[in-house]
């Protein structure tokens, strides 16, 4: 690929932030206020546009209902807009309500599913008024006991609740479902993992698809290999990125194995140039949003950090030599098929990254651009250390 | 439930057992030789016949082919007939030809893939001689490095094969797909998890189900769920049995964690009354295989333990009180659901066993009663110690 | 073993709860408030006092520091005294601190070592006070990024401070180091395994000891394995007890793999009478604690429950035949072994367990006992619903 | 680090390759013969040596007994000197005879444990007269299922096997002892952790280390932790190089997961230079062992990538500011020390590793001069295709 192409490759990569990343949070066991923290949508926004004017390629924030709930969104999108940014994925929440202990779509009393329900087409609504695409869905719901519940009828509930927020979408928006394996659940997780996700997708509707949170899975599993998979199906809709070792440690992308987030993208790359056209537009539309957690670390330089990794995975994944690959591949050559793959990896995209900057009026490096610019002492100065309540029991 | 019922649903039950169970079978590391372990199908077919007389409950076995390919399966049929058993589920090979190091169905070498395809189709073929319902797939097709094949690419070339094969069935016949996590390939199995392999099959068509194998799940995965889920969609078709603790360990069913066997068993209990006829019809026409490598232990004796404990887990299944159970769930009692199913688990259950089997005049302690039958000792006096050689049977 | 054996056996059996089990817990994402959940350490002991008196084998209730910090030590232990039950086991809390966002003890810099040492010496002192044996403790000290931190400097740091507090335990009192492989640290914990507690105890004193929590392993972990080898080494110190099967799950110990908790109990139970006695002291020494964490179950009935399930697994690994497993297992008899163990597991020991209990005046059915008494009506009303914060961020 | 330093620190980098690498091997379902796999041990050494030709520090090659077992070990070590490369460590065979089914030398049998342990003393007897310095020790042994012997009394044997061995040991000489979680053992494997090999190394004498193959841990479990903390301990004393994705994959070192691989050798470069004597000691008589198994590759391409992989994560880790990286570490910036760590890891080596190779007169790319060298095809013609039987090398 020469570096025309490349180059414009990278101007099309998108990855979306979330808003509750620029917020307080942390473990179950303690929350450390960090100086600065965001403390509503509007410092959200504002902390996302300056990742945005740093990198480059973070143009939209995701938000999380109610925690970003405002009484006029047309005036929040103007606000965003103003900022430099857009609004991005509704994120409804169904599982911080007293009423939820049991679940929400799949809770045994109907009532409960019926206000969870409502509070998912309100965020239909929502999304309506901000113009965003997709409606991305992530389910607390499960038991912590085997015989807890019905494990056939809470299925049933699930899909009940999706076909209904899926007939409800407007034309062209999405509905993105994520699977878990576990947590907060610890038997059984009703959207346990790709293939119940899809099944449900294929079950609901056209515009039904899988989101993949890298967190997500059970050790050892393959992700590239299910994101292919899904690819193909045409069921691929975006990805929470994260980074794990252990559980879903919600750790900042890429730094746990930066090499299976490469072989991720090396797999995406591939299919935006498919020959099939279902599978080509699957992974243009894929939505790329970063899910983390930063609980000790500075959080606009934590999203930055994320932001930029994605993209020099991105960068070696465009590097790879597919015509070398696929030679290899046909002709069953094993070293030298993973070779070529693992060519692009050991490839230091950076200074090309850096030459790409320079074309845009980017700072060359964001990350130190961001640590001399004095935002994150401004915004501590400004906001100062929120209150953060969380870890239990409560020290006082 | 009470005796009379319970007695009838355990009249119902079938465990059938594997050809392969009762031959020499080893790790990567050593084969050890059993003395008496079967040499050939006949002598597999006699032991199968004994573990079916002790126990009353596996009245069929499963073939391998070409471990166990004969001329006339004709004169095979009659002869396991003649010794009180019929022929079950026939499982083609594909994995053990020198020309398989990359693949089979999967292969990047197209003439491979007809080569396997051949295989399959041929082993419709003996499905069709033996009068056997289910064609049992298990491929070790995948890669060990990424990069070392397209992802995609072999999808399809597995779904080619399975549409293929499917479409050959005779009527009345099902394709059973199994899907496993890894080993032999260490980076990519291309049917890597039941997901991928539901999908396979509801593209293949209406006579291709997913066989669940215990030991093939990523840690922590609670097979039950995929179980309730595939008697859901009506895609369960039978079961592969053992025990596991770190990989596909291939232990005696029921040993590592019997409340698991037994969370299993409580998921197809209840889906044998469903509501739903789909569901009903699935559960009811699930087969229940054994799939084991004894490498230390008693070859008649470890199939018979392990027959014996999926009886004692369907029998505490069966005892389980479903009405006070959805009763608690409804009502949102977590701890009285989990302790309703475990009641159950917690019953002894090998009096109300002995009383069946005396019932239908079969020894009350099936094991004592194969200890001091002398079998063992007969047939390792007949047969002799098989050289065995590393690993698992030699294909020659 | 006969009754008289078994049942003495049975009054010999402890089991301390933990305060903060009878408190408002939850995960990262939500504490659901529990009705009637007790909202100071009074409350706690009166929790487990009502345990205790159902059970008749919970006499103790440990503590956590500063969670349930009085002024007046001498004061709670009379307190806890009067309502039957005394004072266990002391948690030091270094996690929970503002200044512990990179750690306590192993902190990079020394200031805010120092801070938590002095609370882990305060609590030295707080031990003397309330005449308990053992300091507990736990460390969420670690790094979510490779490079974050020195491993070898923070090893040195955790070392030194267990030298300290060693060093200063008044006669007869012990130190316990829990070990965890990861939460809230997710790249390396300090403490990550029970080889790093062992190498730790062995190097700081013969007053330390290790403490196993049934949730801190990774996947496929023997920890029944672990027990064997620690008390053969002298120093298995205690347990915290619960249920996994993902990860830290914290559930009701013995739900999640009964067979597990009984395996566990069978090497106690060996250990106990070894010939060594190391081992047999090690064994009796054992300080076998609850840690739980109820978020969707009510409190006391949760406690009970897991009281009474250590019991059943403990009853159970009485019944074991030691001789004829010996025997088995002396001739290499593979599954007459095994089957020696699992006939004790198999067998229903709540006739046994409620003869015992009406022996001793106890309710033959303690949870029914205490469903029926109006206990948890009676505090919901009396305690109301604490207000439970928790779950990132806060949903106002 | 200056280049000087750099090329001086690569030119004493050492790995050692094994004998059974070169030969054919396979998983439990099949071997396949690999065209001019190595027939014997003076194959493998050729094999060895033509490794060694290319990269330059592959200079010793390691042994398994009885494999390459020889009447003359001072001819195998003048024909192995006369090939350019030394005799390294002795690996003992205690698996693959028949008596060993339920152990070596923890059988129940004390007749079985005499000869193991006959056959280590032989081995013992081998390293003198082949002049090694490592007998590296690994015990298949373990046990299937729960109860199938006394997990203490296994313990007690395997330690006592260890002393006699440890003292056996001439002048210099080091035993290395193995452990590994599971296979062939399902249940419990009797040198299962890191914790239990330093414990019984720590009883048995100052020559006994333990080795660390990297295959051989749980999930999640940070192995470059296990690495640091035995470094501090003193008692790691080699290294067991490969991949691994699921469980022992055995694949080539540094395929699955090459951060991982640089993390450890930045341990070791961290070490090498430490204040404490012990722990610089240690590292730098550190062994560096491959143990990979060969399925699907051509053997000696494999080997030299194995070789060059770890060259090229040492060339990483040597490349680490550690200046910078401590400032970091020490101020709790988190992000900026690790991003020191990955600057490393993101330097793209191979274009120095090609000057210092064209420096010391080695092909500057070593897997093409490999392949147009027509080593491999010349081999296969004279040595043609070995007959592969199922499994791992066929113990004859």
């Amino acid at each position: 690929m020469n570096t025309e192409a490349l180059f414009s490759a990278l101007d099309r990569q998108r990855i979306e932030t979330p808003s509750w990343g620029y917020g307080n949070s942390g473990t179950r066991f303690k929350t450390f206020a960090a100086p600065g923290a965001a403390r509503d949508v509007y410092e959200k926004i504002e902390d996302a546009a300056e990742v945005h004017r740093l990198s480059g390629i973070a143009p939209s924030v995701a938000l999380h209902i109610p925690w970003d709930a405002v009484s006029d969104y047309g005036e929040l999108r103007a606000f965003a807009e103003s900022r430099g940014v857009t609004l991005g994925a509704i994120n409804p929440n169904v599982f911080q309500d007293d009423r939820y202990r049991l679940g929400s779509v799949t809770h045994p009393d109907p009532a409960v599913r019926e206000q969870a329900l409502a509070h998912l087409l309100a965020c239909v609504e929502i999304l309506r008024q901000t113009g965003s695409r997709d409606l991305s869905l992530w389910f607390a719901d499960g038991t912590n006991y085997a015989g807890q519940d019905d494990l056939r009828a809470r299925k049933r509930r699930l899909r009940d609740a999706l076909a209904r927020v899926h007939d409800a979408l407007p034309d062209g928006a999405r509905l993105l479902l994520e699977y878990k394996l576990f947590e907060p659940a610890f038997y059984a997780t009703d959207a346990f993992d790709w293939g119940a996700a899809l099944a449900h997708c294929v079950a609901v509707g056209e515009r039904a698809q899988v989101l993949v949170d890298l967190g997500h899975h059970a050790p050892g599993v393959n992700i590239e290999q299910i994101v292919a998979f899904l690819l193909d199906e045409g069921r691929l809709g975006g990805f929470h990125f994260n980074a794990r070792r252990y559980a879903d440690d919600d750790l900042i992308v890429g730094t746990a194995n930066p090499f299976e987030l490469f072989c991720i993208y090396a797999e995406l790359v591939s299919a935006e140039t498919a020959a099939d056209p279902l599978v080509r537009d699957t992974a243009r539309a894929v939505a790329y949003m970063i899910d983390q957690s930063h609980n000790i670390e500075p959080k606009v330089e934590a999203m930055l950090q994320s932001v930029l990794n994605c993209q020099e995975a991105y960068a070696k994944a465009l590097l790879i030599d597919r015509e070398r690959l696929e030679e290899a591949q046909q002709a069953g050559d094993v070293l030298e098929a993973h070779r070529t793959l693992t060519d692009a990896f050991r490839t230091d995209v950076r200074p090309l990254l850096a030459e790409w900057r320079r074309a845009r009026g980017l700072p060359e490096d964001p990350i130190r651009a961001h640590r001399v610019s004095g935002y994150a002492e401004r915004v501590a100065r400004e906001r100062g250390v929120a209150a953060a309540s969380g870890g239990f029991p409560v020290h006082s």
